[in-house]
């Protein structure tokens, strides 16, 4: 025996919680009421859980869905599935009926643990989950609802009178699949990413390093991003190692809910989409809440208007941007400022702070230009990234034809286009289908949004390619004013704006106004709906 | 292909602070003047030093040791050897001559990277190394001194037009062996310790965690901690990997160069073992130097006294403290308060910040007593400390008897009496053959110890265990005190003192006044050596 033998093994995330931080606690909201216990308190019920598992028949390596959103309970199957050898497979709650149902189907979930207020979805496609034998329902009150769903359980009466400790098995071997999710498919259906025990547990460490999402016991987390999108980027794990207190928002959850949840718990670090942060905003200012405790705030999912960074920062909140994907457990690219860079101006700074960030820890990545070649370190010249490292995936769930298309020479082909600059921080200028592609030449969408979401009358903002009878693709701008400003003027005066930014044949040539951008089920601008709506805009013209 | 077959390798580490850090720089103090050099600088000569490693036929798998202090020399040699499957051995310079003639005949080593003020050491004893083929002798003047070394080579000149670039192999197999380090015997000969890629890598990021090292890229380190004493306790790696600027205190440094280090290069971090510290005290209490850059003081190898701790905090300075062994990479402990302790009073802080603390992530511990079974978690009950996790070794090198002994089950037993608490920390009592048994009931001499430390006049102080006509063992104290001071009714009020804290039979029969107390190799306090001394002390009694 090696020490290399000794797995890496989310168990012992857990074992580390119940033996060193059993005081802590671990906080979920409901609109019943605040619902508060300790991770001792929650080791019990994991472990009464595994005992409910077995008592289902669920057997190594099977899977269970979670239709969910951020609570305790949720935590429970995070843990009590990978550390008994059985798969949590999270399903996207907010992704189109029949991309969900693919899901579970795709991935032969033999039950689905289902939140009370989640059940009315899940009754209307019943009949189309052709592996689910049957379904768990979480419920605040403990008690089981009315329901159509057949073979249905209700969470707490399984978990009553279990054994609150559970043999665990000894060693679970590292290359064991743990949990899985799928992508939020843009085109097609979603496609299914298995995590390991070995790469759930390496993320874990990675980005709880300092330079990173600097987890430690002293942080009360607010995990606002769903557990449903990516493993609410693999905060749950960090969080139960290095035993920070967990705050969930759980179901539904308002702006003003999560600023009441930040002022009552003593809140000390968040992580969330750009728009939820748009939301908070607005509670921020109103003044009614104590967001004093609040020392950081995490961004991801899609670039942060620079308006929002300086917003936050104005109320003493430094914003700090992250990026990844479902393909990378998903952390990829933390931002903070180099050491040095500090001493430049607020302005250069922000050059930097508005990036997506530098690689983590021992990932390798590249960026290829259309000739095949890595790109100059310039910041500039753009070119696809590829990656590849120990939570880099290296193919999809079951689809070969997309594996290789994507992973085919081992690096993963993140089919986002970026730049790189001398220091090493990496910009997203968009997704290769989101670029625009003006007689021959590409035009960044992302930096025309984010100049144009710096006019002081503008709420939200994206630029979509449209086509056009000369160019092929030229620029349209759809902008959302903020309440009470008046359209009359504003297109010309952005228009200014961005010809001082920009070359001429970048700019938009139209500037719409719309009521609202649309979003995908991650919150992320969906620009798909909108190209539905406008992308023959310039065809009559 | 899956993730898990991306392998963890110190090259990443190397490669990181070539892409992201190179601007950052490595210090290192010589008597003849500061060298400076960037991570950009580093990395070309790594990739020189791999060449050369090449033309002196060096195959993969094969050992080289060094024997040097700590510089970035020696730090070139910590990436050079592994990244390409090759092996550093790091000799430790300050065991007794029998010994490392031992270690680097064990280990093969096929050449000996010596620093120039060493050489006159080997030369001593180069007709006794049975495998080294040749010397490579590291003179910070870049010219090849008088020696009567054969098979001579100088370390600048190896290194002089090699390309700066290097094919480095684009994955090893994880479970590769590393480095080696062999334990500083208290017993017998130093028994040898493999470390692979993985087990350093994850050793690495361990370390790391806000709540151990808090390793990050605004980090100035001064390494005092030798890198031949178990790596430097993994900093190097830890540095290189986050960015952090390293400053190496290069050839015998004494308490005054470190002083100026700190103050020329605003040095914010330091790790070494508590004589170290104690004799640096000298000079924070002078004010000669500025030591307002320095935020935290990271103490291991033994126990720093509670006068020690509060003395630095005096001057603003916290000491946080850590334990580990060359067995374990070597951190497995490191002490800081939880959040909800830093509501307690003073007092009461310093009874778990005196302790050893809390285990590392992924690493399992237990503490066994003399009956076999777990002692209760009350900080009191005495047992063993058992060991097993990702980077707790699992044998010695080519020590079949001693493998078995001491990892025979599976677990590491480390040979130190220790105590648990209710939240986890743990402190070392004694080694057990630094225990003391009298009339068939253990006394703890580190206790002991620190208490008779706290006494105002009192320098240093050791315990040990004398034997006795009727007790089988009785505890005999050894002090050294403060310069200045008279010993004359000392003797009597430490022992006055000591019986307001202890039982009567803990108490030791007598107090001797010494010059100084006996070092180890690695600074720990040498009771081996008092014990030959005053082992009879009271059998003529």
């Amino acid at each position: 025996m090696f020490d290399y033998d000794f797995p890496l093994n989310i168990n012992d995330l857990l074992y580390r919680a119940r033996d060193l931080f059993s005081k802590r606690e671990v906080v979920t909201r409901y609109p019943e009421g605040v619902h508060r216990y300790t991770y001792g308190d929650f080791y019990g019920r994991v472990c009464q859980l595994a005992h409910a598992l077995d008592q289902l028949g669920l057997k190594k390596g099977e899977k269970v869905g979670s239709f969910a959103w951020n609570t305790f309970r949720h935590l429970e199957l995070y843990f009590a599935l990978p550390c008994t050898e059985r798969i949590l497979h999270t399903v996207n709650i907010r992704i189109p009926q029949e991309h969900f149902v693919h899901t579970i189907n795709k991935a032969e979930d033999r039950f689905l643990f289902v939140d009370e207020d989640l059940v009315p979805i899940i009754e209307r496609v019943q009949d189309r989950l052709e592996t689910v034998e049957g379904y768990i329902v979480m419920s605040p009150s403990g008690r089981l609802p009315q329901t159509s769903l057949r073979s249905v359980y209700d969470y707490e009466e399984l978990l009553a009178g279990q054994d609150e400790d559970y043999p665990f098995p000894e060693f679970i071997d590292e290359k064991t699949t743990a949990l899985m999710c799928f992508t939020s498919a843009t085109t097609g259906l979603p496609k299914g990413v298995e995590y390991t025990h070995r790469g759930v547990v390496l993320h874990t460490l990675a980005i709880s390093l300092p330079d990173a999402a600097n987890m430690s016991e002293k942080m009360t987390l607010l995990l606002v991003v769903p557990m449903f999108h990516v493993l609410s980027w693999g905060c749950p794990f960090a969080c139960t190692m290095v035993g920070a207190k967990q705050v969930f928002p759980g179901p539904q959850p308002t702006p003003g809910d999560l600023a009441r949840l930040i002022q009552d718990e003593r809140v000390t670090h968040t992580a969330g989409v750009p728009t939820v942060w748009l939301a908070l905003l607005d509670e921020i200012k109103l003044g009614k809440y104590d967001f004093s405790s609040l020392q950081e705030v995490l961004v991801g999912g899609s670039a942060p208007p620079r308006s929002l960074m300086e917003a936050y920062e104005e109320h003493g909140i430094p914003m700090v941007h992250a990026y990844g994907m479902t393909e990378a457990y998903p952390v990829v690219l933390v931002s903070r400022l180099k050491s040095y860079l500090e001493d430049l101006s607020r302005e250069e700074q922000y050059y930097y702070r508005m990036k997506q960030g530098l690689l983590m820890p021992l990932l390798r990545g590249k960026v290829v230009g259309e000739s095949g070649r890595e790109v100059a370190h310039d910041g500039k010249e753009l070119g696809e990234l590829w990656l590849r490292g120990p939570w880099i995936a290296r193919g999809y769930y079951r689809e070969e034809e997309k594996t290789r298309e994507t992973f085919g020479d081992g690096w993963y082909h993140t089919g986002d286009v970026v730049s790189i600059d001398q220091e090493g921080y990496i910009q997203i200028a968009d997704r290769t289908k989101d670029l625009i592609k003006s007689g021959g030449e590409w035009i960044s969408s992302v930096e025309l949004e984010n100049a144009i979401m710096a006019h002081p009358a503008v709420r939200e903002a994206v630029v979509i390619a449209a086509s056009h009878p000369k160019w092929n693709e030229r620029p349209l701008a759809c902008a959302v004013l903020k309440e009470g400003e008046d359209p009359r003027g504003k297109k010309k005066e952005i228009k200014e704006m961005l010809s001082q930014k920009f070359p001429s044949w970048w700019l938009p040539d139209d500037v719409v106004f719309v009521e609202e951008i649309p979003k995908t089920s991650v919150g992320k601008f969906d620009k798909k709906e909108l190209r539905k709506k406008f992308g023959d805009y310039y065809m009559g013209k």
